[in-house]
């Protein structure tokens, strides 16, 4: 699952107050800027190991391109089950059908987790895991929300009908637009395809509804983020407005 | 202004069938696939020249770290003049007050573009511009939206003001949250703040309305790509509603 290395400032500073997984050391670039600071005190106060360390020596420890000062080492993260994330009686979840960059996984956990999603279901093979660069992107969200591993995203489709909850596929050509999707008061899941090919055949044929973001302009889709953060802020906002 | 480096089977494939900007020359990967087939073939049709590299010679001419198959050299975009962005008759304009990453830049005029946005204004210093990264991101909506570039995003605050065109700010702590936003079907801009610093403290004062995203989670903010996909959105559905 991953997640044992988080980097990236907002992504430490959730990860020590959220306070759920166990953080070993906290590596902080000596040429300390006030955030740094602050996470270095809480992480402090918390009985983590503090290093202050060069520019070059962070560098070193970090595994992404452009580190913002600060790692950490931690305990990786617990998957969660899937058949508890289908029995949530609220359940908003987001299924990802083959997302492989890091940075836009992380980026939909963010969207996800601010729009009040109450699970993530991603597949364990061909997908991105929660890598440094997805645990930036993500920006703490891997603290807070539930992370389900599957074999398939297809055959969680059938278990998620037999639970009782929506599936929502979003493509470019769906049925609906996501506006008038009538079942978002409902426990739901949102299946996102990968980053260019969309929705494998299986997993849009066995979708409840085929969902799609009205598009005014001449470039023909959205980028997997984009999408993510649309789709779940819509559902946010039904949710709102229909409850 | 930049643009003239296309990178990207959307955006090149865009960059040939708009055929706004004269192109030199594209470069294409031997090891071809369908795509990158297809993107040679509308290139020799529009009498470009195609030159078919090996991989290793593909990542030469690349920009960018992991290129897709396929390059292209372009007259650079010829920027709008923002006074003529704010006179259109329902202006939908997105302003980036100091975004500096060209992904997120990249991301955010595709959002837009997919939104019905009629026009973007840059700020021309301390921000990113269309960089080869940038101009993937957009995949292709750099050939279709008017770009401007000013001096600073707090002067075209007034500028807006004085040609009737209400602007947004977005940010965390709103007054209002974006789906309240009774101005939507009016000649609008939405300005958006730098990533971690959000929007400087003048632009702030300045908007006619500061919004914000409603959050339902434990993270307190969203990336610029997905607050300005969100927010792109909301006003596309609130002018389909409204009007």
């Amino acid at each position: 699952m991953g997640g044992d290395r988080v980097e990236g400032r907002r992504a430490v500073t959730e990860l020590l107050t959220a306070g759920r997984r166990r953080v070993r050391t906290v590596w902080v670039a000596s040429e300390r800027s006030d955030d740094l600071a602050e996470i270095a005190d809480i992480a402090t106060r918390r009985g983590i190991h503090v290093r202050e360390v060069t520019r070059d020596e962070l560098d070193d420890v970090s595994a992404i391109e452009v580190p913002q000062g600060v790692v950490a080492d931690a305990d990786p993260i617990e998957p969660a089950a899937v058949d508890q994330l289908l029995a949530a009686p609220m359940a908003f979840l987001v299924a990802l059908d083959g997302v492989t960059d890091p940075q836009n996984l992380g980026a939909v956990l963010r969207s996800a987790e601010t729009a009040g999603a109450t699970g993530i279901v991603l597949p364990r093979h061909r997908a991105a895991h929660i890598t440094p660069a997805a645990a930036k992107a993500a920006a703490g969200a891997i603290e807070y929300l539930p992370i389900a591993a599957v074999a398939g995203i297809p055959a969680v489709i059938i278990q998620a009908e037999r639970a009782d909850v929506w599936t929502i596929g979003l493509e470019a050509d769906g049925d609906v637009t996501i506006d008038e999707l009538t079942v978002a008061d409902r426990p739901l899941m949102i299946v996102l395809g990968a980053e260019g090919r969309g929705l494998s055949r299986l997993a849009r044929e066995r979708c409840d509804v085929v969902a799609r973001i009205p598009m005014h302009g001449h470039v023909t889709s959205l980028n997997v983020g984009a999408a993510a953060a649309i789709a779940c802020a819509t559902v946010a906002r039904l949710r709102t407005t229909t409850l």
